[in-house]
């Protein structure tokens, strides 16, 4: 690609893949085809010689969060060409995890069996429960090795918008595990975001008289940030924390 | 993740995702480790209470091209998640590629034959072939519908440094199909790199005295492309290469 078709490879922030069709920004489909000899036919292009087998791949792949059609292709092609080495471990490995895998009954987290690792281990009864709103904030919760507690996955947020409400998420069963587990401190781990915060107000309250002490993580500035690029927000929220040093 | 961290989200013209561990980039692990309580252990860290099964397939999908270990867990807790739409079909779909995809005898596409369709197909057997570097590269000039003849799909370019030489490429299958298939035109559909163009030059050397017209792309300025953004050297070529208007 050269440097005329400037902008059509790009990323955002979401990790999505812009590269996919980025041509179409600049190339009218109708003078595009028309070069081509071809009547423009309103169908995106596709390769109309491919096997199906291939194609049908290409297109599940495409449905992967990061990969769009073009970076499927890219991939597919590349497990094709590695078939022994990775398409067939890898197609063996999904086939393993489409079996096995399922949510923990008592946290939301995924494992292989109906109570996953963490619910199942003595040495995590430590009375702290983290409250995160999904398996892959457990996950980087887990990767700090900070905690030794368990988890409760909610599987989301609430939010009036999406009309997603306590009985929607895993709150009920949150408040069960309280008694159930003889926990003393609740974490509410989630996200920084209004409906993250949302959230844990209505936590907070609705286990106000369980007896249980709620908290949530610190706001301040991360660590190896510099101020210049932090938002307003951020820098007062750190400054109404700060703590004495030594 | 907030603005401090900035750089550690970067793209690289490559599609790979360097999202992955770019926090070490400013955060010593001694530091880091030192924060949570854990002695540095040098090993990067890992999702210790995830089932195997789930830390297998995550390792495998982190070598496709554009995924790195952080794109490749966000990719399979999607598929976790959508275990029956998308999990289980993917895991068929790889495994039926897996067990049929296969390289052509005759022109190195890829199909679920010996023979691909374009070779098999008699509307293709123009006298026209096109030569190109790569599986991808024959699956873009395809989508063009711009082209009515044969492939040769090379697997690669010329190159001293790699020890890459003519047998090492389908470059003797190239020729010996020049008067199996009848060959009138030999179209270099090559990348416009510097091994791309050695190559180009080479097989027009060695089909010098074989009777077909040797061709290849125009070079010039790419459709919706802007002079101001052209390197010096295209826009040379296209000037060179001028043509009659009407």
């Amino acid at each position: 690609m050269t440097k005329a078709t400037r902008g059509s490879l790009r990323h955002d922030p979401d990790g999505r893949d812009h590269a996919d069709g980025g041509c179409d920004v600049f190339i009218p489909s109708a003078i595009w085809f028309g070069r081509v000899g071809t009547a423009p036919t309103g169908r995106s292009p596709r390769v109309s010689d491919t096997p199906e087998s291939i194609d049908k791949l290409i297109g599940l792949m495409a449905r992967l969060p990061g990969l769009g059609p073009r970076s499927a292709r890219r991939a597919v092609l590349h497990l094709v060409k590695k078939r022994g080495q990775l398409l067939a471990p890898l197609a063996e490995a999904m086939q393993e995890v489409a079996d096995t895998a399922r949510e923990c009954i008592n946290c939301g987290n995924v494992g292989t069996s109906e109570i996953c690792s963490i619910c199942a281990s003595e040495k995590r009864a430590t009375g702290e429960l983290c409250v995160v709103e999904d398996v892959a904030d457990l996950w980087a919760m887990e990767r700090t090795r900070a905690f030794k507690g368990r988890y409760h996955v909610l599987g989301g947020t609430l939010s009036a918008l999406d009309a997603i409400g306590p009985d929607e998420l895993r709150i009920p069963r949150l408040l069960d595990r309280l008694g159930a587990e003889q926990i003393t401190e609740v974490i509410l781990a989630l996200n920084a975001t209004v409906d993250g915060q949302t959230t844990a107000h209505y936590l907070a309250d609705a286990m106000e008289d369980r007896g249980v002490a709620v908290t949530s993580l610190a706001q301040g500035v991360p660590i190896g940030g510099e101020l210049d690029y932090l938002d307003d927000g951020t820098i007062g929220a750190a400054l109404r924390a700060r703590r004495a040093l030594g």
